[in-house]
């Protein structure tokens, strides 16, 4: 496909703005998707204004994507014209290491393509284009399956966000009765409290932010607790099994680590711009782990589109046009929005090229 | 008993001294035990000299303990008098806390009983002696049995040392063909690095003094691999599925995080003066575990005793006099021994109450 409607970053210090770009035509293994919606993830801006440094530009960024079929290869087998997919946040892997052996591409040892800015192993010399875009073309392998029972704007940030929180979960296999805290109350964090307790967890929601309560609460958490509160962190110490910690800004891993029982798991999903202390004590005294864990294989992230389909759990979203797109940005940054903001892509195929 | 010959220290700047303390008339479930050997342990220093804090002096150190059993209670059923049994780092815990019921009373969560500088939970008001003395009396339960069939002054070190590094190789399921790597070469790597091999495990010592290429050699490594050189870091880097880090010295973590492969496991064993810095993509890029250990349960150092009978291992051990102490500390500061020190208590029994 040619002249594909898009919006891009020029550069780092640049608003997105519209772009045209071309999408390969479908190969034999590969799925053409008109896309529907694509959440905006803080990865994306991180990427657009190349804070992450490696961006080549122009840069169309959105990896969690929902669409329908349009055209698929002659030898795609699981998809037809006019099936309701998903594209998350990698659309392709080398295939061949042990990692993708064993469904976990997230980790291909010899670096998965990522949905956008990332060199293609199908085109040469050509740099991925991501969801802020109205069709996409992915390998086969690299489809999800998307259920029409939900609301399919709230389903695209399960792409990401969905699958980031899901996969610790099930890793570190939290199960009835844990008891499960969670740091951050933004696109993970929401994420994170809705599928922790629909695992049957007890989850607490940590926060500095008072005004959190009630939205934690409403998303399904049975506890909130103030951390600016020492007497709260004392009575929390050594309590939890599980903390899912989604805070990309710096901050104190120690203080989280000291509420963790014994062979209790802390799991880091953001990573803040430094480096971050760690008393070993606080790991040796208690058996507990510091860890880290990275979206999900595809396999994976299609059984968490299954899980949500089946328990109606979606993201809560803002919907926006495209064209709103850098004030979106600059939300985001603020954590002004509850909880991920979502592009209706009507608004780029309908919308006039500028 | 009255007057029973030890050394103690009577505060942090001063040498250990000939001491006489009192051990209590064995209770109907305690055991009376003549001291063989005991082992020199870093911690013992720590202790001695109040670098954690909270030592009560005098204080007699000494947590890896060999002997025989001399008397025993009424209710005592598995021991009796003659048999040779180890006492290891702690001699009394709650019993009814979560980890006590799972066998994991060194995470007590009423907090163990220490072999030594621990209020006692069976005498009021006395702080528990350890083992650099001739007799101690400890409650059955917390007594170990000792296989005769290994050199018993080789066995002490086994109480501290190989339990801390056999339980966290248990815990993380080592198994056959495992790469694990073990960092630091003192009285715990050593023990590492026999057990790491005695399970099948394909084991590489990583040092920064070639000097050590052959003592690893010997004791069952596969590889020795210098830190210094930064082609050999990059060789490694995603070679390791378990790191035994035994360094206690302030060091950089993210180096050896780094050599560890997707969902590799970097256990800490020591604890460093400051707290060191972690790099969250380090954790998150690859699914790594930076976590800890602390000694191990009743039952599982009862279980690497039998192991380590069965297998024919032991600690390498320099002997000493009592009255060698103080020399021997100043050595293992220095790292001047292979690889454990441990007292032969006859030189205590035997010698003059200066």
């Amino acid at each position: 496909m040619k002249n594909v409607k898009a919006y891009a970053a020029h550069a780092a210090e640049k608003d997105l703005e519209p772009f045209t770009i071309d999408r390969r035509e479908p190969g034999p293994e590969d799925v053409e998707i008109e896309i529907l919606f694509c959440g905006i993830c803080h990865s994306d801006i991180h990427t657009a204004r190349n804070e992450w440094g490696g961006t080549t530009y122009p840069c169309v960024p959105g990896h969690e994507i929902v669409g329908k079929v349009t055209r698929v290869g002659e030898k795609v087998k699981n998809f037809k014209e006019g099936d309701t997919v998903g594209v998350g946040c990698f659309v392709d892997s080398c295939g061949h290491c042990k990692s993708c052996e064993e469904d976990q591409e997230q980790y291909c040892l010899n670096g998965f393509t990522a949905t956008y800015n990332s060199p293609s192993r199908v085109e040469k010399e050509v740099t991925t284009y991501g969801g802020y875009s109205t069709h996409i073309v992915v390998k086969e392998d690299f489809v999800l399956s998307i259920s029409d029972r939900l609301p399919l704007n709230a389903v695209a940030p399960l792409l990401c966000a969905g699958i980031t929180t899901y996969s610790p979960l099930r890793y570190w296999n939290v199960k009835k009765g844990d008891k499960v805290a969670v740091v951050g109350l933004g696109g993970l964090g929401h994420m994170a409290v809705k599928l922790a307790a629909s695992m049957g967890a007890e989850v607490s929601m940590l926060s500095r932010s008072p005004e959190k309560a009630k939205d934690a609460e409403k998303l399904g958490a049975h506890n909130f607790e103030l951390t600016t509160n020492q007497e709260n962190l004392e009575r929390m110490a050594g309590s939890f099994d599980l903390i899912i910690n989604t805070v990309s800004a710096q901050h104190d891993y120690n203080m989280y680590l000291n509420l963790l029982k014994v062979n209790g798991v802390m799991v880091l999903l953001g990573v803040p711009p430094e480096p971050s202390e760690v008393q070993a004590g606080q790991l040796i005294m208690k058996r507990r782990s510091l860890v880290g864990s990275l979206v999900g294989g595809i396999k994976e992230t299609q059984e968490m589109l299954d899980y949500c389909a089946k328990h109606g759990i979606v993201s809560d979203v803002e919907m926006i046009n495209i064209d709103q797109i850098n004030e979106a940005y600059e939300r985001t940054l603020n954590s002004d929005v509850r909880y991920r903001f979502v592009i209706d892509m009507k608004s780029l195929k309908n919308g006039k090229i500028q």
